[in-house]
């Protein structure tokens, strides 16, 4: 069995393999009567799709989606919203040469150990093509937390991408499309360090000590495919202090967005680290891969962050009689 | 309300105020016909038994656990199984300081403010005094991994606390000792980073998509109170690498032990980031406060690890027909 | 929030509304490698169907389910399984009509209290092709009950209908067509009782404290519509006997199949009550309502059966180390 | 592995063997600030005791419960409330003779093919004992649905028994002290039918297509040792009617107290069969065995209905936005 649900009270279930008939995602926990924003949906959609920007992808896929159930005349019903995106862009002809050469550094054996019969056309569920299910589920989420508070908002950006680093504004570092166009043609592929930070967050989201809001935060990161390390603020670095510089007023007030597993309305910052796609070399020259997918992690991450604080904001109506 | 339990299908149910009568776990899904260790479980009380080390605490606290259920003689039922651990240390005069003194960086006010009525006699559930039960579940998780595959071990050790560096197989650094007697006359406190090792898991556990290996990991570690970090290896570090170094097979087979969110059989390594304590100067120095408390949450570090392998060991009961 | 979900371990989620874009169902749980046999599907939604019996109803729905994920080369992945029904015959010019006139005797005003915003065409979550999501997680349900026990199986049959008694082994008693075609005509309706039997149910099924099998039944029974009333075999009756002639060994064989909340593998046999339908008079005989839904509802309480069997026979693989 | 929760956002574990150490429960979910009613709880441990009636039970077992954790100064915390009751009165001298004597008609084999090991010593987690945890969570249950809706109410009655039928207010019908005086002393057993009325029950609880109101009712009914049928109202009977009698305004009303899955706010009434207890002739006669466990199921009925509300309460705080 595999675990395709994430939350609890605000739920997503992620459905579809990545060259079956459709990839979708039921939400379930929504409350009724939230006004649905399509194209919020489209916006997410749009920022996680291949060939999103020309230089880094030779795929080139719109994503339409059809919302099955759950909103009526433009508001959620309360009952489950079930979202499908039919695959359209499936090449037949690959499938049977990765019947018989799974690919390197995939997780093609390691299903394959564990399940038995597998869907060998692609990855399958362990396909990043699994991402849209939960952009949309995020899309729904971020509709929910900006309803109950409109300010707080989740941003991301890439700090480093192998050699480059970013200081700017911009979401990724000066140099990317030259280091990128360069990679693909190469073989190389890039990993790095991408910045969340959750503005103005509600007051009073977690829980004292099983589903503290920075292990959901974390666990909510980790679960998306190449993330490999997280932390709050430079915590590796950050923690060899001794505790009164630590705490001193100056540095502290940079982690207090979390206090006791429960948000206190500041600023939450993470950093997470995803390691270079695995397709290199001569694998990564033929066919449609991507030499860097941190670009495109980034509207995953914020729709995992946003899933967090929707899920929060149900459990905390709970707190008291 | 707040999340008490952890795990799915192997799930402990956590209870118990630092003051009240008596703190305890429910142990749900450990299968029935299991050999109960009870020398084990005294060996996770004793190793984070405040006072263990007599230079870090001034607290001697001999933890006697009783076992309410679930086990016959000397066997698991299938039952749960409850064990409570009463308080016998509590000092009531300083109760009414307390009440009227929030602690300075401890989640006293943070609980004031999310559940209006809290227990203010020294922390409550967010005490570390918690972690007397994940100690308790860990211990019964051993045993089922242990069931399950005799050679998987969990060995975790201090491999920096502030200025110091372990190079040797010691659970902490050499100068450990001199560092924090001096912290504690002096009012000063310690963080570091701790290096969690999982020697021959089982191989399939965990799952591709939402329950990845990894993420139920990161979760488990970030739930222990100062964790403000981890990651797989120096993920950190290497990520920075280009692609075509960090898949390198002397490399990559650091991060081979987990592939697609499934254990690959090879070790599994992580490196958690734990911030210094918030009691420092003046507050440190009066009261039964730990300059460091690394040192003691090593057996709740691989607590929380052998529990994410055993329930991760009963969902792959299911994968199959 | 609407609960959507039925099942733990073998899960169910079901979705849409009646005249909404599509209804469907994600079936989680089902282990990988069961082989797929469409056909029974299709026998189920067939039997379910409105229109199905040209007397009873003025409708005629063929259901062309698609099969979106879950299911390669014929047999099940593990991943989860998404089917979906697309609703073909919405008559939108009922539409304004029922939002300004809430149907007697329906859940419409319930509903519209509790959420507030409600989809007012037709029922929306609350009509009965809801069960369509039931019967097709339920023909799944069956391959897996099946794959571990051949012989099991489940059958029910109508035992009173209104006025009428079945005494043969047909599905309903002898003059059903009459008196249904003469409530149609006169805006009547009726209920009755279903006999349900669980022939030869895998031993151990079942938990012994809460998750009783004769729980986990009933609450699935009393989950259809119109059921409101469950008895295992004549209990009504039985239990005013004295305990030395109801426990006699000739009589307590009938109640055998489940002992301590636990199958003994003997037959299981439930009588469930179902009450006319709400719809009679003039509103009956307008529209298309059926007269009586009891013959309809078979194929639905006989998934929701083997949907409480598949669920605990992944349980069951819990029990033991 | 067992179940052994009840409820989902209003949750009670139960654990404990009958002749182990300790039989108690936590309970998760309880909100906050809540006022607790220790009286209450002792009130329901004293309906269900047994030998609360001299001429039922032999037995006579004060039961001093233990709160250990979640109140504090009179009040719930919001924090798992854990409650122990200590077995004083285990027999050890019959120990050796169960072991080696399955009882008839006990759940002892069942489990034992179930489970391989199990606590032979009287019954275990089977024996009725088991519903100590029960009443003390309904206690909890009560206070909550009492702290939401003041004029909510729950009673049962026993309406027959064996052959007394019970036309007035009382308990249990005229007629009951002798019927059991002399059971006891002929080695019979009796069962009935007991009624259970939900006065002025909150509006807008249960859901409309999984967890309707009626099914989480039977489902906690059927949770209940000895219950082999539930029925709202005389259902069994009136579904025979036509629909155009049941569903008069004279006898319809009857039923209205949920409609479409949710409560109306109009009372509901169910009719719950309890068979003979399994334990006759010269097993009953020697040894404390009670001819009649309806007494004592009371309370306990009581407190499954009362834990449905208290969950369903939770759950209305999710629906509108």
């Amino acid at each position: 069995m595999t675990a395709n649900e994430f939350g609890q009270l605000f739920k997503i279930t992620s459905f579809g393999e990545s060259h079956g008939t459709a990839l979708g995602v039921v939400i379930q926990g929504c409350p009724s009567g939230l006004e649905v924003n399509e194209s919020l949906i489209n916006n997410y959609l749009q920022r996680r799709r291949p060939g999103s920007l020309a230089w880094v992808s030779s795929r080139s896929e719109p994503e339409n989606f059809e919302i099955l159930s759950g909103v009526f005349e433009g508001k959620t019903l309360g009952t489950p919203i079930a979202i499908t995106v039919h695959n359209t862009n499936q090449k037949s002809k690959d499938y049977d040469y990765i019947k018989n050469n799974p690919r390197v550094g995939h997780a093609d054996d390691t299903w394959k150990n564990k399940y038995s019969h597998i869907d060998h056309r692609g990855g399958g569920r362990s396909s990043g093509r699994e991402t849209l299910s939960r952009v949309i589920g995020g899309a729904f989420a971020e509709m929910l937390v900006k309803q109950s508070n409109l300010s707080t908002s989740i941003k991301s950006k890439i700090t480093k991408l192998g050699p480059l680093v970013n200081s700017g504004d911009g979401v990724y570092p000066e140099g990317t499309e030259d280091l990128l166009i360069n990679a693909k043609e190469t073989g190389e592929s890039y990993g790095g360090h991408i910045n969340l930070v959750i503005s103005n967050p509600i007051k009073n989201l977690g829980q004292p000590v099983f589903k503290k809001l920075k292990s959901e935060l974390t666990s909510a990161m980790m679960s998306v495919g190449a993330v490999v390390g997280v932390e709050f603020e430079d915590s590796f670095e950050n923690v060899l202090k001794k505790g009164t510089e630590f705490h001193d007023r100056a540095t502290s007030k940079k982690y207090s967005g979390i206090r006791g597993g429960i948000s206190t309305g500041e600023d939450i910052s993470l950093t997470i680290a995803m390691k270079p796609t695995s397709s290199i070399k001569d694998i990564a020259k033929k066919g449609r891969h991507d030499p860097c997918i941190l670009i495109r992690a980034l509207p995953v991450l914020e729709s995992m962050a946003y899933l967090v604080l929707a899920d929060q904001i149900l459990w905390s109506r709970l707190d008291n009689i």
